[in-house]
């Protein structure tokens, strides 16, 4: 097997061979502190009690996720840069579905004193390349010590006047529709997890997710009615603003992208793509509703249409799976 | 024994003996929800891509730290009520250090499917009650399984026009004073180490610190030139301050507060009780710098001077053990 995190930009020097035990705290915190970079909005980074952003907005949009360890990540299978990526792209997502930009994350570490500090400044330099996309920065964190790797990131975002775009204001007679890629992800990791590691495409979306965030303001700024970021599958996700807005949402499994790769792959792993388009995480795709006759941008597909009625159908039946992803299955 | 948490708030019923595997991650965080209030603030709560929050002043100040059981708190020693209550404390302290109204609470929770929901429920009253002293609200969360119970707070806070009162303004003249208790939490954490309860006061103040916030924003107001949110250790803290100052910051032993109580477990355990009143961290007193003649509030002690010069002195002397809590220490 190469190395996981042969082909990242960062520099392997980094850290020097160094752990994060060795290093200590606050000497951690002034190493990634240093390789970040703090835009016109900070007033005040890194270094004091809190920070101070600016919000000209009046209003501040705020989300916050935990990624742990082998649940949501593993260092075997993704390189800490991409790690930095991928938590701050599920982060920022969630504030681009609201129809505000991002402007700044925090970012708490749990960690093993055991951890490389290389490591460490790797995935700072993911995140703050990640917030780099839309002029976003890292402006404050915490260090302690865990027995898992531990994520937490909160993204705040700016509306610049507009009204949020809510899961709760689909209406029947709007058009659902989809901007990037779904199922990807979980086929990337589904290759990863039977000891692959190609289609590479497949196994990069897996370790690096791309949201469309230009593409998803663009939706909100054409009138989206409702938008949602797809982290826990689009059934389940859509089922949010079905159940949000009162409505229900039909889906043509036609309208959905089955990339040659991905129908191969599922071939060979004797697994049904579909699952992975219409119930896997992880891609953070938008899927949005706006009323009929809306100029869509190139990049949206119509995937579906909003009904009178509840839930979500597809091709008009419910699908199997449908809950998409919850942390705590039942019987777990 | 007597059970830790029988003195709560909250109700032992709360729960019905279900843990979070058997509730599922979104029937827990549809009951956290029904528990929370939500304050005027808050234009969007939880339950969509992210929370919108009012940032009136234009402003918003953000703070986040991450909780692991084990390291910053024992479920045996406390309630889930307390672990709420402080977890919510120490980041809102962080806000109210800035000179700022804390606003709003993210809360991201790890936990192993074991735990009990009534924790989880408790937890969020804790966080609640403690937010409402302010009048800010818990608008957004995350719940992921993990194998330590884990916090991720995020705290977000309103400056109503002030500056912010940054660690870098300290001059030499300035006097430092103190609101709030130091070393009790630390000695409560030394008695419940070897496996004793009382002095009760002591050990509520480990299980649950009470910043002064009011008095710190009365401070703010009031011209200090600094402010820290003493978490990691009195002398470590002042420490940060003299040095984003550029001066040197001499305390009064005398001027600090020593309770009898404390002095009696210090002898008892064959401690040093100055140790916990200037290393130790966890009671969120505020540590400020003030020009003199400034009118301090009643609740506010004068405890040293600001001089030309670098680092901090008690009595003249530097101290052991300055560095204050450092999560890695050397050769950890």
């Amino acid at each position: 097997m190469s190395s996981p995190g042969a082909d990242r930009p960062g520099g392997a020097a980094a850290g020097g061979g160094r752990t994060v035990g060795e290093t200590g705290e606050f000497g951690l915190i002034a190493e990634v502190t240093a390789r970040l970079a703090q835009s016109a909005a900070v007033q005040v980074g890194p270094g004091d009690d809190a920070a101070v952003l600016a919000a000209p907005d009046g209003r501040v949009v705020a989300t916050t996720d935990l990624l742990v360890e082998a649940r949501h990540f593993r260092r075997e299978w993704s390189s800490a840069y991409e790690v930095g990526r991928k938590a701050a792209a599920q982060n920022l997502a969630d504030v681009v579905a609201m129809g505000a930009v991002p402007t700044a994350l925090l970012v708490g570490l749990g960690t093993p004193p055991d951890l490389p500090v290389a490591w460490v400044l790797e995935l700072a330099d993911g995140l703050r390349d990640e917030c780099a996309l839309l002029g976003a920065s890292v402006v404050g964190g915490d260090v302690v010590r865990a027995d898992q790797v531990t994520l937490a990131v909160t993204a705040l975002g700016d509306l610049r006047g507009a009204t949020p775009v809510l899961r709760s204001g689909a209406r029947p007679g709007d058009l659902v529709v989809l901007a990037g890629r779904l199922g990807w992800a979980a086929a990337g990791l589904a290759i990863l997890g039977r000891g692959f590691r190609s289609p590479k495409a497949l196994v990069e979306a897996h370790r690096r997710p791309e949201p469309p965030y230009r593409v998803a303001l663009e939706l909100a700024r054409l009138g989206a009615t409702s938008m949602v970021d797809v982290s826990d599958g689009l059934v389940s996700d859509l089922g949010h603003v079905a159940a949000a807005s009162g409505v229900r949402i039909a889906l043509e499994r036609a309208a959905l992208e089955m990339p040659e790769a991905m129908t191969d792959v599922a071939r060979a792993l004797n697994a049904d793509p579909y699952t992975w388009v219409l119930t896997g995480g992880d891609d953070h795709a938008f899927a949005a509703t706006v009323p009929p006759g809306t100029a869509l941008p190139d990049a949206v597909r119509v995937i579906g249409a909003v009904q009178e009625g509840s839930g979500v159908l597809v091709d008009g039946e419910q699908v199997a799976g449908s809950r998409g992803h919850d942390h705590f299955p039942p019987g777990s």
